[in-house]
């Protein structure tokens, strides 16, 4: 590693004290002079028609300022493809999933606006209701969005070598159906939003939204406002898991009424409202075959994935491609594939992206089958992972040439910290290890539109350093990064960085926080801009100090001279020096942007993001189950990440330990349950069980550092795929405790203990 | 004139509609959230020591929050030269002049704030006061500041050519002392300020300050704060004319509340604190005397000037520089000059700058001057002006080279509107026509630091453009010129400009709007701003059309190909290819500063600008006076401006119709009165009274077009030279009309009848 002065050091977060001691701002703490409080009401069907809305007395009581529903908003559609435009910022006629949204109020105080919600009148006509996958693709099963009368949102497929030659000429075959239920993403601030007209007539949104630039082109579609418009101002966000992406019912709500009544709005969900209606993981069902040869290296692997994904396509058309596209294909050799993945639409709550997208059921999938193929020929579940694994100079199925990735480093350092091959030797009785692995391009490019990051680095006159730039903090610390980067660049310490809030007025461009993407794109943006500003100063002090610009070196708040190390002066002269000497600003400015556009090999997908770059997590856990109730309780997780260099080890160990406890839950008890007319029955924290600090193993957390050769100090991105491997890690374990393959999620003590039962009964039977 | 489309053009003001409706948000008009209500307690006493502030009794009132008084406030000293440092935040010790601030309140509203203030007990010992420049320079005077035991607070002198020489070589040598008295600013909007403490630490000020980074300088000096720790975002401003320039006594006061209690604190002042306690124009005296040949060709001018400023030095040195360097010195060609100008400290409201600097009484004491020689001359007063006035080619006694000036055609411009020879030739009874003109070099370069303006232009994904810069709306069209000037580089309309509001975090660099350089620095810097982003459009642009850059040109929202027209796209086009096809985002960034920063020739002047190029204008005016009462009235006005190409001729035009009133005000009626013991008597508009459009007189105003070579598009300033000639025009005509020369201003009905009693009395006693 180069001789860094912050970059690749656990520098604390920028903004631990203020949200140590509780002065972090976040929506829900914005207030606005005059501000209403909206509520909205919702949908107590799961699929029915609107026939009336009648809103007369509850704009009739006192203290309410304004009603709006559908009748108040454009119907233009949106979407994130073209052909999956599917939402309107607020439905007019038909409701298709339990709770959606069919009138907000504004009143004077929160009370008033839910007593308010009581008053109105909707006349529905229900409509039969699909809640399945099963039931939505039977023939003649009611429609619930007219441009998809076989309710398929959207179909993903492809075929890379001979699936069906390999399977032939393959020793062993494996086949099996893996299912995985619905999980929320579990975020602790819901979803807030405060919605002002300003003077110039632009509608400006204070929210909880994780990638603003989303949000902004989707909402201003859906109220058919110009860009220019709509301006998003970001607190602090208290996580996202790609669940704050979009636009939803309370940002259009608390707009329209804004717009309605002039004067500024706020709405804060319910955590019952965001477990009921808001984003979900969909539920999944891969029909999968994967083959080998005797010696255990794979041949093919065939996966036909159908995904339950309610009411609306949201990013989906992603998920499809991303399982097939890159959970399938990675992190072992497999030269055949053969994928279709199909997005159905149901009348539930609509399901988009959630942490690691479909990666971490494409991972369990993947995993699941290898596990069993390989208890089938007899094999080391850890040298069947090391003999598939791929390394440098190998080429995808898609064409893809693997570069600078450790994954074997990752997999020698985590059979090493499970201690492997001594539980092999010395196995202790209810306990089980299993393997998880994942590769994945990070720093992703181009998703449903542009893909760079731009930033604006300015020295101040004090020779202090701000930061303008697009990155959303939504507690992975990317604004760490951010100053980190500035800081390096600049020769100055951390504590000189502002990171200014996010604005879409100001900053220049950022896509989002998802795809692990923030890292790598936002530290390749500040530092190109720290690098103009940086050349500003050179400059200015090339002169004063007699040397060649490029013989300049900034650090520890100072300039020198390389080759005259004795000439040096401090920062704060040359910026003074620059400022009132020169009458010269220093303000640099850089973008960034994967050098690779293309998918190649892969036409018509829609996912063009070339990954550039593989990062790897390899993980092993180690499970034990309590042979009377068939609970299961996890002892000790051992995690390498191989994600080149990282910016802050710190916070990514913290990305690392917190996505593994976010899939764990997946994995043991997590589901998002509904009865029989698609109404949810588990909507609140009490009922649904997450993972907290409580449930935590033994975690040992690796960074095998190989680094990217093409991203900012060869960083590669860590937020996404840090969930994707203990669930399989997990599952597999679960499975080697228990005696028992789970192909059906969550793995419930129930399960297991019915699962001895059948066992000892085939027994018995057999 | 090239064939631009919108630059020149009488573009309707962009603030236009939320200034007529209403909307427009003022500081006064922002609130936040548990925002506390501040009042100040000011001194009785135009000097006096305090001995003692017992605020107990005030916070104990029920809703009082907080009290803050100089015990509060560090006691670092900042001014504008270092020589000149003789403010603090906040005094502790003593007043020196009536009506200064000594104690602050916050509470829940005003009334309890104003009721609090009554609770304060302060012992003062009370100390002799001084309260005129006599007083002040009497040997054995009270001494105001330890620093100045003189009382002189700043002192500019120089002297060009053999001014002796030339008086003795000279056909006749006129002398006289005239003076000017004390005016206010006058802006329709009081000072207000929003200040509140962010989770970050940060003081965030909201409010109407006419240059918002050089009060962010002098407040955090004042403060002992980073500059890194204050932000500054700017509403619209209710007119500045340089009276919001600095930090003020509610500045400190609501930021030194809001710290204490933790809330934010509004304060707004009334009129009468206003016109009581801040800013004024200097009351001056000079003793002047001029020298000219037969012919009427000026041979010298010596100055003394003696400048009654208050108690605080403020911009002062500027305005005593200024005065000789400039004011003394243009539009007419006298090669000998000698001036001492002295700045003097009285127990009265501290003066800074108003609108024109000291150039308006330069002019006033200049042309009342070559108006009396010219008499006694027998000259025609149109035509000893157009001998003397500068040419092309012509050097300045301090060395300048006088290039790019059309003051000859502004003369014979408004010797014509005026009707000159006609009114020569058939005087009207009562009635007389006097002249005045100026020469400024505008888009003055550096003062008290740096003078760059920075802008960031963002052309946004669905083509309408961003400006971001740090241009100040107090009234002038700033904004206007800056979209203008966005649209006209990029070839669209100036509706699909948005100007961000100025936000010291995220505007880049702007050293203010004062010394009229407002529209040459800021369409310096967003011409250079929106030229990169043209750039960068016209890359894109390139490919697309298969042409080279260079051929690629920019209108009506579209993109051509110079040498192939039949090839074009939309910039929609453009725009979107950059972004979504290439993942460029375009934003342009760009600075300017004046070419020349030395004033050659002069050593020792701290006004370092170089005025690089002149600017005029000429003003004639027709006054008639009533025989009976000696009430006048301004009949018409002929002015033409030579202020190279008007970015937008109708803002133009209303700066020089505007100027043209204010400085009536100060010739015909307005005058800051006090009491015996430094009391103000009339800080009120009901009898302090200033020019309102029913004063206006028929205005003709021409722009007589000789564009600069050395800014953008030729732009000369317009917004502080516009003052300067309706004074000594109006004096000439008044003196024409009542066949009296005045010397000492205002010149009230009352003077007039009681001059005509004197004449009258001496030519009876003669």
């Amino acid at each position: 590693m180069p001789d860094y002065s912050v970059i690749g050091k656990p520098v604390p977060r920028v903004d631990a004290r203020v949200k140590v001691t509780g002065q972090a701002v976040y929506a829900a703490d914005i207030s606005l002079p005059g501000q209403l409080y909206g509520a909205l009401l919702r949908a107590p069907y799961a699929h029915a028609r609107i026939l009336n809305i009648d809103t007369s007395r509850a704009e009739k009581l006192p203290g309410v300022r304004g009603v709006v529903t559908g009748k108040d908003f454009p119907q233009t559609k949106f979407g994130f493809l073209p052909q999956t435009r599917d939402r309107v910022a607020w439905p007019r006629d038909k409701v298709r999933h339990y709770g959606e949204a069919v009138a907000a109020v504004a009143a004077i105080d929160e009370d008033i606006a839910e007593e308010a919600l009581d008053l109105i009148r909707v006349e529905y006509e229900e409509l039969p209701a699909v809640l399945t996958a099963e039931q939505a693709l039977r023939p003649g099963a009611p429609v619930i969005h007219d441009h998809a009368k076989d309710n398929v949102a959207y179909r993903h497929s492809f075929h890379h070598g001979n699936v069906d030659r390999a399977f032939a000429e393959s020793d062993i075959v494996k086949e099996a159906v893996i299912r995985s239920q619905r999980v929320t993403c579990g975020f602790i601030e819901p979803h807030a939003i405060l919605a002002h007209v300003d003077a110039s007539g632009t509608v400006v949104l204070q929210g909880s939204l994780q990638s603003p630039y989303i949000v902004w082109r989707h909402f201003c579609r859906g109220m058919d406002l110009p860009l220019g418009k709509v301006r998003i101002i970001n607190p602090y966000i208290g996580g996202g898991f790609s669940g704050k992406q979009d636009p939803f019912d309370l940002d259009f709500a608390a707009a329209g009424l804004a717009m309605k009544t002039g004067r500024p709005v706020k709405i804060v969900m319910s955590q019952e409202e965001v477990l009921a209606t808001q984003r979900q993981r969909h539920a999944k069902e891969a029909r999968i075959k994967m083959g080998a040869k005797k010696d255990g290296t794979l041949t093919a692997v065939d996966c036909r994935l159908v995904a339950e994904g309610g009411a609306y396509a949201c990013v989906s058309p992603l998920n499809m491609q991303i399982f097939g596209e890159s959970g399938l294909i990675f992190p072992y050799r497999i030269p055949n594939v053969r994928y279709e993945g199909i997005r159905v639409y149901t009348n539930r709550a609509p399901c988009g992206a959630v942490r690691g997208q479909s990666l971490v059921i494409a991972r369990y999938v993947a995993e699941s089958i290898l596990t069993m193929l390989c208890e089938d020929l007899g094999m080391d579940q850890f040298e069947i992972r090391l003999k598939n694994a791929y390394r440098n100079g190998d080429v995808t199925p898609h064409g893809m040439h693997v570069e600078n990735l450790d994954l074997v480093g990752a997999l020698e350092r985590v059979a090493k910290d499970i201690g492997w091959y001594e539980r092999k030797k010395s196995p202790i009785p209810n306990r089980g290890i299993g393997f998880g692995a994942i590769g994945l391009g990070t720093g992703l490019a181009r998703i449903s539109g542009y893909t760079a990051s731009a930033a604006v680095v300015k020295v101040t006159e004090d020779a202090t350093v701000n930061v303008i730039y697009g990155g959303t903090e939504i507690g992975q610390g990317i604004d760490t990064v951010a100053a980190q980067v500035a800081a390096e660049v600049l020769g100055v310490p951390v504590d000189d960085v502002t990171v200014d809030e996010e604005d879409t007025n100001y900053s220049i461009l950022e896509a989002g926080m998802y795809a692990s993407r923030g890292t790598v794109h936002v530290s390749g943006s500040i530092k190109a801009a720290a690098e103009d500003a940086r050349r500003q100063i050179a400059e200015v002090a090339a002169q004063k100090l007699e040397v060649p610009v490029e013989d300049i070196e900034l650090r520890d708040r100072r300039v020198f001279s390389r080759s005259h190390p004795q000439r040096s002066a401090t920062l704060l002269d040359i910026v003074r020096e620059s400022y009132y000497g020169q009458a010269k600003p220093i303000y640099g400015r850089g973008s960034w942007t994967p050098p690779y556009l293309e998918f190649p090999g892969i036409k018509g997908a829609q996912l063009v993001g070339h990954p550039f770059e593989y990062a790897a997590i390899v993980q092993a856990i180690e499970a034990e189950v309590d042979p009377e109730t068939g609970k299961v309780k996890v002892i000790k997780s051992a995690l390498a990440d191989e994600l080149g260099q990282p910016i802050n080890p710190m916070l990514l160990a913290g990305q690392m330990e917190g996505g593994t406890l976010a899939s764990m839950g997946q994995t043991l008890f997590e589901d998002c349950e509904i009865d029989g007319k698609g109404k949810p029955l588990n909507a609140d924290f009490l009922n649904y069980k997450m993972c907290t600090s409580m449930d935590a193993p033994e975690q040992v957390t690796q960074h095998v550092i190989c680094p990217s050769a093409h991203t900012t100090f060869g960083a590669k991105g860590g937020g996404e795929i840090s969930t994707n491997t203990s669930l399989p890690a997990a599952v597999n374990a679960v499975c080697a405790a228990t005696g028992v393959r789970f192909t059906d999620l969550p793995i419930t003590p129930q399960k297991i203990v019915a699962a001895w039962k059948g066992k000892k009964k085939n027994t018995k039977d057999g």
